[in-house]
């Protein structure tokens, strides 16, 4: 179970909490840790990574989400919710843990927390397939990096009573796919003017969460590029 | 459920620690703190304890586990074992965690963590009814003291119950919608030249296939069609 799962942070600013998060992995037996913009270059030698060293040398840095997660089928955010107009799916720690826990037994996924201060953005949370909250209490419901990501591996570790069964669906396309799916698409939103310039940055999201909840399944990943391919070599020919 | 836990502290070593533990405390709704002998008598002033001061300002302080405990009718310690000699009953957080809250239900009850460095001595377990475990690895049990109270008072917050496991994807769109999306993509993709003459019912049904396994989600039915006309009258426009 442990192999499969990436944690990724988000620009997180403090290395202390860059080490705790990979304390905590190694001792859940999870190894796999990505960066995405770390503010603080020196992280790899955090105090805090007590004896997981290891997980902070071997590290991967990325310079956008996109590329963090372009290796996993399902990619889900962590958030303290708050008012904010979530428009994706969003579990309790409970029910989701066990959702990832399904999706690892057979494919990768990545398990995205955002900053220390301002949390996943929605740009952030455009790449994801869903959303799980800690229940946390509503009044004070922001955690601590390095113990959310404590809780969340715990919960990922915990023993279940009710033998897990039920429904499988396919597996997603890879986020790779997903998000080759979602340029193509704009491009040839853009060329048919369904797209204008002011507002490009709010489509692009809204265009990839669309294919997010749309989810092609991996086996016809190829043939809808394909699909998309040809149109869009249609529309620039004329 | 949470007057009457006591979280105790027993000769915390670092500030930071003791405002991470408050945080928690605070995420999930406990407010006692007993410190027995912290290091740093400063401790108050913790900056890790974001928006938890007001715990920290209430903390007690006691010079012996037996005071701190004193009103407490159930004493519950936290290691993470090693090869140590127990003499008490020893629980998984999972199976621990739901008698603690048994006991709650009625009565108060103390949760004890050690220092940092050396947990809890053979005279602190000696005053507890049980000890529990947080389920690391074997290899690797020892965690960071802040998110080891984070995790324990998650498990006691967790709702139990059979975990909801059954995934429940969105409605998918009507059948009268997929046909309309099948054929306005097929007429795109005759345009296009993705489909000739001589496979074109194959390719229809290939298509509707591929559209049906896709699924778009009924709510995003109409912007689906939306695109693909904009798509298409691109494409005629030419």
């Amino acid at each position: 179970m442990s192999g499969p799962l990436r944690i990724v942070l988000v620009s997180p600013r403090n290395p202390l909490n860059i080490g705790a998060a990979a304390r905590a992995m190694s001792n859940f037996g999870f190894t796999q840790l990505r960066l995405v913009n770390p503010y603080d270059v020196a992280f790899r030698e955090a105090r805090s990574a007590v004896r997981a060293h290891y997980i902070l040398e071997a590290a991967e840095v990325f310079t956008s989400v996109a590329e963090a997660v372009g290796d996993c089928s399902l990619v889900v955010g962590t958030t303290a919710v708050g008012n904010r107009d979530l428009r994706v799916p969003l579990y309790r720690l409970e029910s989701g843990g066990a959702l990832l826990n399904q999706h690892l037994a057979g494919a990768p996924a990545a398990l995205l927390f955002g900053s220390e201060k301002f949390g996943l953005s929605n740009e952030d949370m455009s790449h994801c397939h869903w959303l799980l909250r800690i229940p946390t209490r509503e009044e004070h419901g922001s955690m601590n990096l390095g113990q959310a990501v404590a809780i969340c591996l715990y919960e990922l570790s915990r023993e279940h009573g009710a033998p897990q069964t039920g429904f499988e669906p396919p597996p997603p396309a890879s986020a790779e796919n997903q998000e080759r799916f979602t340029a193509i698409l704009l491009e040839l939103l853009t060329r048919s003017g369904y797209v204008n310039e002011r507002t490009e940055k709010s489509t692009e999201a809204k265009i990839r969460r669309l294919v997010k909840r749309m989810g092609p399944p991996a086996g016809d990943a190829e043939t809808w590029l394909g699909i998309l391919r040809q149109i869009l070599w249609k529309v620039k020919q004329d």
